[in-house]
């Protein structure tokens, strides 16, 4: 396949509409595949985007929108970043270059964008609680519209997909979950269920398979007692091997499959089967990550979520000037390494994010101490809670983003407990393209209300080094949060030492009347402004990173309140309970508001797009410029 | 049984230490056990607790402090409203008339209290996560020791259940899950689990139904093949039916049992089995809440969580004067069947707490529109997502810390998606006796930086009403939060009438310089301080309510800084992100902080601890002297 075909489909540029896809002769899908693939491919090596996973489902979606109507049934993703073959099948093919830009269709379902986009997802394992909602309201109204939840295999390990399967078999109406088997999640299935799940049992092996039990069975002279001590004492029991489906069927699902997710034809009668049930079923799918681009294939990690890339190499493309350096993520990664080396106690945890967290470095150097849990941030939480609890060292990595799926838990099990677990957040503040179900925007805001928590957000390579150590000896709950991007070089105090609790730094002493407070990220885009400032006009303002959150810089910034006559607070996080809050919260307790004015520039009460993330910091001010200009504004 | 047996205990007296217990000669004890059931019944009827689901495991806690030895083993017991027993056995029974009481012990364990709680709980389904996390403990460091998790069947609807035990079972190290199935949840069981949960079988009945199926087996010519379809096209397959443990078969656990819960030497063979295994393995015991106590065992729902009581008759201790009016639970109950019987789309929602939020009322009225999905926040709110999506009215009746199970989902799926979803958090504030882990003193932090949340914080029974009729209305997001406890009627405007968003209401309009913002429940104390303040001293202070705390009445705050030099704010929710923070950020973006103070009056950053409301909200100067204090010292 190459990306130059695209030039060349003769199928696509006639499907303006879902139907469309229904009227073709079954002839054309093959060749229709073909060219969505091309469009796919050829698209994302220029935008970036998630791959592999749209590849895998190209047919699996041809197959969906000729057995479904999305104009009348209902088709609920699950995450949603697999749906660019839906995207470009459900009138979004002339608009499909502007994926994940600014302004252009989002990398996810948005009901807000189409139609055919019948709830916004983003976050795992959501879609049949959603899907059910759907059913309950259309047997409230006597519909008699199908409801199709596409789960991928990974989102099974999020629990609340047995909630609403638990719920779904008690209701027993009708509702069809396809499951999406790629044998993997975004980086490799994980627990129990990955032990039958993905033993992608064709067919033929399937027959051979019965027959063999059976013979077994036949060999037996008290077939029934035998039988049931049989399954009884086999650890994997017989049972699960030839029903891969009997954890839906406790569910009380009914089960079909597995299914060749790439045949056309045998993906359309199973889906005609599953329209016929009148009750919970689900249709288990096997298809290929990265299917028909070969370079993803056999690397489907690495081309899950990608930048531009050269289609016909699978090269990247030249980083922009200064990508070289590294980034937070790398950072932490090699640091959490370097303080693992002499710690024994440090144990590395996932969920389902190795990659994307780095902790695929730490997982090479000491895998007996590395544990992924796959796409369940609770038990993540609660799990490095126990470790804790018996003297060990957690050190859960996330995305702030995904976090939120655990606040019960971080409150409950960790906070309240005063138990030393260290939250490594990522992608705190704007990630860009993922867009709003991805930004990192409310971290500060939820966690600043936890008694014991404690908060950092360092602002470079030394902080965040600094920052992790003095975490994992601090024997507290602590949270270091840090952007997605470079992190910048320029914090040369020593590597590897404790920053005492509650104390921030001067980065600069000005001799005008205003401080900057400037969080994490936004620092070095602070001194930058504050830089411009300082040649034009001649002024030095203060800088001051506060490093913690929480416990606040109390007597620097009372200090500063007494010596300035106003305070400029910078973060890239929603102003609504966020940094800012927190020193203006501090200042009415000391009575200290009246002889110093706050402003505060961040986030208002939006929910930012999706784009570049440059773009959006520079459309909500949030950049060097954008900081300048607030500065100015409230220094004249 | 009688309470005043309890004198007469004679083995309970020597029980100084759990080694004691294990000590204990086989036939002495069904009367501990009788012993044991007389002081909880006793003491519960004094102090109130949860006395059902305590009587019910008395033998299965005293087989567990035979078979493992909790100064080495680690027992974790789910949600922790059942240790009574276990409490009074590991060495506090001298304290246990202080249970729930201030400065007495917890009603859950509690690590502080004990060495022998090992792990903090009070939400559900956390105990195989932590469990887990000490089975990865003791494994690092070549440990010995058992590590038990106590789950009961309500539990098991919650998703953490699953994520651990997908976990545990991919980790195949030893780890005894005892399933404490009494056949229902808090209320009762949901879910299609409770199909084969419930089924209680005997194991004469079990024996029976082996027989059958292996009689049909031999029926059948080729056994293997039909067998598979026989199990394929049923409905409640085979499988499911003789093998009640299948569903953690599936996930790589053994599966014991059942047994009966309250025989004292088969729970210590099961026991002593299940210390045998080498890998994850459930024990599935059967028991019945309120063993032992008539009264208890045939209404198990309404001796759930008790308060005082006669334990000879189960009648309720005369209430104290005032408690004949309605709690808000009740408003919010009969006002939500007002609504819905004029608008059919509104559909009440319960995570199994049909009593708790008051929605039984709802249930009896309209049982086709009532939805009980079991311990599962997360996917009530989605599920609500979906049912909104598709134009339904669906209120989500939850405690206000259970809320904070379903954060992402609140954020991610309903208001990002701007979903017409409405939240009934009752409990908003101190809880009182149940503790830290129930106080629902962070809901408006959590919920505050959510764009497109709308959030009401009525004060009684009038304002309670109407907010529930505007969010009904208002097709977007929202919460109304509300307190435990009575609901002052002393708001009388006209009833279901639609508060216009973002406008509060003056009380009093005062000549003196300082305002008061009072939220929800602390308004009515507030209204008694200001009485105070004013007999005492003449002077009459303003006393505004907010009612809205998203979107905050704006411009009534900002005239009210314009003139009042002090705005005095009062809530019975952590300072942190509260509302004081709120009103703190819109002074500080309009520039109005110089001419007028701000003093915030709320929780500090601590964890509150248990005892009665009354007692707590005058420890931590939340009641009417507490605000009259305060308004006070701000006001000389």
């Amino acid at each position: 396949m190459r990306a130059s075909d695209n030039a060349k489909s003769v199928i696509l540029p006639g499907i303006k509409h879902p139907r469309d896809v229904a009227a073709l002769d079954e002839g054309a899908l093959p060749l229709l595949a073909r060219e969505l693939r091309n469009k796919i491919l050829g698209s994302v090596s220029r935008t970036g985007g998630h791959l592999a996973s749209s590849l895998g489902v190209v047919e699996l979606t041809i197959a969906l929108l000729r057995q479904f109507n999305p104009e009348y049934d209902k088709i609920i993703w699950d995450v949603g970043h697999q749906t660019y073959a839906y995207k470009i099948l459900t009138g979004r093919a002339d608009r499909f270059d502007t994926l994940r830009q600014f302004g252009g269709i989002s990398g996810f379902p948005k009901p807000d964008e189409s139609p055919y986009d019948h709830f916004g997802v983003g976050h795992a394992s959501t879609s049949i609680s959603a899907a059910l909602g759907m059913v309950t309201a259309r047997e409230m109204r006597d519909g008699g519209e199908h409801v199709v939840a596409v789960v991928g295999d990974g989102a099974l390990t999020g629990g609340m997909i047995y909630e609403a399967m638990n719920h779904a078999g008690a209701i027993n109406k009708r509702l069809i979950v396809i499951l999406n088997d790629n044998g993997m999640s975004i980086s490799k299935n994980v627990g129990a269920l990955s032990y039958f799940m993905s033993r992608k049992l064709s067919s033929r092996w399937m027959r051979r398979l019965r027959r063999e039990i059976s013979d077994f069975l036949r060999s037996v002279p008290l077939v029934g007692e035998d039988m049931l001590s049989f399954a009884r004492q086999s650890r994997k029991s017989f049972k699960i091997f030839f029903t891969p489906g009997i954890l839906f069927e406790a569910l009380n699902f009914d089960y079909l499959g597995p299914v060749d997710g790439h045949d056309l034809s045998k993906l359309q009668e199973a889906m005609s089967l599953a329209r016929a049930a009148g009750s919970p079923i689900v249709l288990h799918v096997l298809t290929k990550k990265g299917k028909g681009y070969p370079l993803a294939e056999s690397d489907p990690s690495n081309y899950h979520g990608v930048g531009r890339f050269n289609p016909l190499t699978g090269n990247v493309k030249a980083p922009n000037a200064g990508d070289e350096a590294l980034s937070y993520t790398e950072v932490f990664s090699s640091a959490l390494c370097d303080l693992a080396e002499k710690d024994e106690r440090i144990i590395a945890i996932t969920a389902a994010m190795p990659e994307g967290t780095g902790l695929n470095r730490f997982s090479a150097r000491f895998p007996a101490r590395f544990i992924d849990v796959g796409i369940c941030e609770q038990h993540a939480v609660t799990y490095a809670a126990g470790l804790a609890a018996q003297g060990m060292k957690p050190v859960v990595a996330l995305y702030s983003t995904f976090l939120q799926r655990a606040y019960d838990q971080v409150l409950h099990d960790v906070a309240l407990q005063n138990l030393p677990v260290v939250f490594a957040l990522d992608r705190a503040g704007l990630v860009g393209e993922d867009g709003p179900t991805h930004h990192g925007v409310f971290d500060m805001a939820c966690l600043r209300p936890m008694p014991n928590m404690h908060i950092l957000s360092p602002r470079g390579r030394r902080t965040l080094q600094n920052a992790l150590t003095t975490a994992l000896n601090l024997g507290r709950p602590v949270a270091v949060r840090y952007p997605r991007g470079q992190c910048p070089f320029f914090d040369p105090q020593p590597a590897f030492k404790p920053i005492p609790p509650g104390e921030g730094e001067f980065l600069r002493r000005g001799n005008a009347a205003a401080a900057v407070l400037a969080v994490g990220g936004t620092v070095h885009l602070a001194w930058e402004a504050l830089d411009e400032i300082e040649k034009e006009g001649g002024r030095t303002l203060t800088l001051f990173d506060p490093i913690w959150v929480k416990p606040l810089p109390e007597r620097q910034i009372l200090e500063m309140a007494e010596n300035h006559s106003v305070l400029l607070i910078l973060e890239e996080h929603v102003l609504a309970g966020g940094f800012g809050s927190a020193v203006l919260e501090l200042l009415s307790a000391h009575g200290r508001l009246n002889k110093c004015r706050v402003h505060c520039c961040g986030l208002p009460d939006v929910f930012v797009e999706h784009g570049p993330a440059g773009v959006l910091r520079a459309h909500w001010g949030l950049d060097k410029d954008g900081f300048k200009k607030f500065i100015l504004a409230h220094t004249r």
